[in-house]
């Protein structure tokens, strides 16, 4: 089968790599029917990230059950399912204390597992799932075609975006602002909306995404950075917010989120810190503050996030405005790396 | 009237200063029944933190309240009062969202406020109170004299532990680590069985603070400190804790407190920064970790924590397990610097 392999900087390439087979009782394989790729995924893209070379690509994917170990029992082959971004088996303490990234048998999609073995990643035609009943969540039936880009966005960004609002506990009638632009913080847009956010102000400086924050709840957009951004938003909202929502992860990023929220206000933290090693406490202790943050357990949200999107009431697929076939994965980097599109969808 | 002057480091001398008297409509004048010693008073007294020398000083009194200005609509002269450790109005914003440390016209004992006068300090006869009704909490009625030592710890440290297991969400059946055996440790592991912990582990080395801990409600000692003591608190609770109460204020306590918690679980910090200037985020984002922090808004917390002290369900006054008379004050700050005594109280 092909698969997307990152093999050097901004070096991806579209190659044979072998099938993908049930080799533990609780595999499944998944034929891939949308993968997506993120924005963490271009820091490797970029060399950011040390990362064994060659390596399979993505984390992001929804496809069909093609076939299952025997000891799974909540998938059949034929179900359409959503892959979070890490797998786990649901059932530990920390799954049951809703941190499935902690899981004890957590591993992650293209690099290698407990056991030392490399995972399959998501873009590619087929993955081996290990944990397959811990880690997949089934749709309630085939999904229709248009819901694909929805249904492939729960994955990740929308879960991190959701996760960014409820560690930052946005309520009704809350002032929120979002630090990023890119498809999690757009996710974090309609995330805090639907907490019942009345204002939320992004900062972005990139029109297309303006107008998708825009379309997506945001009420006001600041486009200075820094403390100018930051007294923008106070100037905006009249004062502080009552949460930050910080989807960038680095300390510029997180300054912002800090200087822009009230004495006794949340900041939720879901960029994946780079160059971020140190967090000013004494700023923390002087507002009072509450700083939460991590990897989204992206599989304890799916449910329920499954259940809005199924019923019409969340759409995050617009986020994923761009689609490539598989075999130009390497168009498709190239083409987030640029910010010609937000993020992109491989069709296998 | 005699009050406790801050002249130098280990420099403590009572004398005479000017009689208080009000000034503004809105303030009251209260005669001290009770004043306390705090922990952080020592760091002045150690020279660890720069302050304008002489100064008055204590931020911890109960007593009677001698005269209201004009403007004074809750309290009348004969009311006995606790003061919360810093001034506020309880009516701007930051008060109503209860942070009335970040209160817009918050103001400290002993030292100059918002308009650069200098604010009395509770180690002394009598205060001049600003925001009398915004600050002070009259007691349902005149207090029986043992119930002092319990009212004057409400003024700040049972206010501090409270609000640490309060901002770490500690809830029923939950397994929490203090960090610190001080008066504020020790108060909150009150807090911390209030709220239904089950396990609570206090990290101390001291004998008598141990015994306390145990009377309050502690259900471990850790005596070890750093990666060992973390080992054993692991040990003891067969895993991390769900929150940890970070009381002390230095790296080597907040990394004690990282250390203890589990994926997902939160960290209050209440601990004055001390030598911490900034914080490990990567720890934060491993672990999915919550970590809040500040000064205790004690007005906001001190309607419900009266009440449970004046119904008898919550008795922190044996934290002040050292009284000395006002004029001995330099011998309560000695007692208290070598550890003799947890927390003086003062009698003028």
């Amino acid at each position: 089968m092909r698969a997307a392999v990152l093999h050097g900087t901004r070096d991806v390439r579209v190659e044979d790599v072998p099938d993908p087979r049930i080799t533990e009782a609780d595999d499944a394989v998944v034929r891939v029917v949308a993968a997506a790729v993120c924005g963490s995924d271009l820091w490797a893209y970029r060399g950011l990230t040390p990362l064994p070379r060659p390596t399979r690509a993505g984390h992001e994917f929804v496809g069909t059950v093609e076939a299952v170990g025997p000891a799974v029992r909540t998938l059949r082959p034929g179900d359409f399912v959503i892959a979070p971004f890490s797998v786990s088996d649901n059932t530990c303490r920390n799954c049951r204390n809703g941190v499935h990234t902690s899981c004890d048998r957590a591993a992650h999609w293209g690099v290698p597992g407990p056991d030392g073995r490399a995972m399959d990643a998501g873009q590619g035609e087929a993955v081996r799932v290990p944990l397959a009943d811990g880690t997949l969540v089934p749709t309630p039936g085939p999904p229709p075609p248009g819901l694909i880009p929805d249904l492939l966005a729960l994955c990740d960004v929308m879960a991190t975006g959701h996760h960014a609002a409820r560690i930052a506990r946005v309520g009704r009638g809350d002032s929120v602002v979002v630090v990023g632009d890119g498809a999690v913080g757009l996710c974090a847009v309609l995330a805090a909306r639907a907490a019942g956010a009345e204002r939320v102000v992004v900062m972005s400086r990139h029109p297309a995404r303006q107008a998708l924050a825009r379309e997506f709840g945001a009420t006001d957009i600041v486009t200075a950075r820094g403390r100018e951004g930051v007294a923008e938003v106070r100037r905006a909202l009249g004062g502080p917010a009552d949460s930050s929502l910080e989807c960038v992860g680095t300390d510029l990023s997180l300054r912002q989120a800090l200087g822009t929220v009230r004495p006794g206000g949340h900041v939720g933290c879901v960029g994946l810190p780079l160059g971020i090693t140190r967090f000013p406490h004494r700023d923390l202790f002087a507002g009072n503050l509450t700083v939460a943050g991590g990897s989204a357990p992206a599989r304890a949200y799916l449910p329920e996030l499954l259940r809005r999107t199924w019923d019409g009431a969340l759409a995050p697929g617009r986020v994923l405005d761009g689609e490539f076939p598989l075999h130009r994965a390497a168009d498709a980097y190239a083409a987030m790396d640029t910010r010609r599109v937000i993020k992109a969808l491989l069709r296998p």
